[in-house]
């Protein structure tokens, strides 16, 4: 344990990898100011048109700052990048520890780069400012990936909040595609709300699963199936395979539960086996017809215009509650009203007219 | 038809059934203030609490109203009320159209009355805004019913919006427990979030189904399921039973593919005929064993508890949402934005941000 973290803080930016995030913002600003010359907005941005992944690390850097300057600075950066954004095709992969995601999204990526392709790899993991550990923090897995120049690796945004974490990442996306790389893969783990909030910036939605004993459908929570575009069950290998087809029928009979999507596209189950690497190229095959399908029938587009529209409300929407619940005056009446509420001193709808009047 | 709704119009306010609802809100006002002698809040009060109908009819009018004088005095009411409410048990009914609610209902109904208790039905119908319709608005379909005096039958309220309409359900289900009755019943379509709405002002929920040919799962949004504390079968009579009883099992499948409720609840499913008036006891012995496993482990309360604080902080966002998106300011500069988002010239977030500026 101790020589895998070694390894990896010995890793270099240039590599592209960068060490693993800390949660610590004013670490992060520390570092980054008090590098001497620090690039100009400009120069991160012609980096990043050309597709040089110190300058894509730098400014990835700046957006998960909290340092208002860096922030400015971010967006400057993320307004010239935009024309050159949205060319990609963003992947989610999403489940439970253990189902083998990192060696999965390895085998994925390698599996596209071989096809001329360029794969950025990120991360939505909400756990990690609480547990100041990442995904994808443990790069030391995804070891030939690290190596190809056309690969681009970076850890969880750490942040106060899913939004917060969301916000990065999305931002982070648009810098990435700017710097050429023509595939997002955006890995997640089944926490909370994390799954909803990827399936709200990716094209294509995909779960992994293991065949497991017993009954596969049991402790499946039924809105991550409902948002699949496919269900990939891994290590589909050895003493697994019998078991894994079993599943694979087993998802297939759930999957025709849910009403058609508006994509029109059915969701797809499939083995695989990153470990054996079979099966990864019938779920990339799966993917581009997907995307020949939806760019085809122009869902691909229009989700992309709702996905930015819902977070631009959603925006608002956190930010507004997020200020309302705040107040150090609501915060001391909604208190009183809750009392009074429990009491049946008053109804819900009273208390409200009361705490609303008070902004 | 035309009978019909001259018979509905007949029926008088002391029957215990007030008019189908119009959603013109001054023809409301006019007839609530054209009427000579208007009694007075605490008039009204005193007679809800001695169990008058009529008073309880007019109070819930007032709650209707757009009027400002109206709401006032209908809060002054809803307020002596409430430490007299909190007493019932409330009963959520949801299920599609042709399902046979309202036999359902009228027979359980005149069930529960038998038992020495006083029912109270109301609606949630998101669409009778809409559609100017409301479920519940044929009343001559329980005509057994609407001749006990120990029933109480409402439409559904009309409104802007379902939020709109459930704040007037969640207050008319006060004074109906003022006014002395035990058991309250919603009745909702499937439509939109009516369910979640209902399933939040309700102890216990129940899913009203038909034993179908085919694929018994096929078509059900899955949340409702997940939310049911039962799914009763109607019309297991006839030609029909044996698919009642086949449907039942796979009801039963699908209700242990969740985790265990909360509540510690088992949902089950069981077969009625409204018709036969067969298994109508069954359900109501199903609702009793629930209320006392709640009732023991304080579940019931909490479950009140958090519905109330549900309830008062839906009413708060709905509220800030509303005002911001009104906003004549803001309306005109989100468009721009919205425009801006979609020609790739700013980022969701970006946009958020200077619309949140403005306020």
């Amino acid at each position: 344990m101790q020589n895998q973290k070694k390894h990896k803080t010995a890793l270099h930016e240039k590599d592209g990898i960068v060490p693993p995030q800390t949660t610590d913002n004013e670490a992060i600003s520390k570092i980054v100011t008090k590098r001497r010359k620090q690039p100009s907005a400009q120069e991160l941005i012609d980096g990043i048109l050309k597709g040089n992944i110190t300058s894509l690390s730098r400014a990835i850097t700046l957006i998960e700052s909290k340092n208002a300057k860096h922030l400015e600075k971010a967006n400057t950066i993320i307004k010239a990048c935009l024309p050159h954004a949205n060319k990609s095709v963003r992947i989610g992969v999403t489940g439970v520890p253990g189902v083998g995601k990192s060696t999965f999204i390895e085998a994925l990526g390698k599996h596209v780069i071989a096809l001329n392709k360029k794969v950025a790899i990120l991360a939505v993991d909400p756990s990690s400012s609480i547990s100041k550990g990442s995904i994808l923090g443990d790069k030391t897995r995804m070891e030939d990936l690290v190596k190809t120049p056309n690969a681009f690796i970076r850890p969880s945004a750490s942040g106060d909040s899913l939004g917060g974490v969301a916000r990065k990442t999305r931002e982070t996306i648009i810098l990435c595609e700017a710097a050429g790389f023509d595939t997002i893969i955006i890995e997640t783990v089944g926490v909370g709300q994390s799954e909803t909030t990827v399936h709200s910036m990716v094209d294509f939605f995909l779960l992994l699963k293991l065949a497991g004993a017993g009954d596969e459908l049991q402790g499946i929570k039924r809105g991550i199936i409902e948002m699949a575009d496919a269900i990939v069950i891994n290590k589909a290998d050895g003493d697994n395979l019998k078991r894994a087809k079993l599943a694979k029928v087993e998802f297939n009979r759930a999957l025709h539960l849910y009403p058609e999507k508006e994509s029109s596209w059915t969701p797809k189950v499939s083995l695989c086996s990153a470990l054996d690497n079979t099966g990864i190229d019938t779920v990339w095959n799966m993917i581009t017809d997907y995307i020949s399908l939806t760019k085809n029938n122009s869902y691909f587009n229009e989700k992309r215009n709702e996905q930015n529209k819902f977070w631009l409300l959603q925006t608002i929407e956190s930010r507004l509650k997020h200020d309302f619940y705040n107040n150090t005056t609501i915060k001391k009446e909604l208190k009183e009203q809750l009392k009074r509420i429990e009491e049946a001193k008053t109804t819900p709808f009273a208390a409200a007219d009361i705490l609303l009047k008070m902004i």
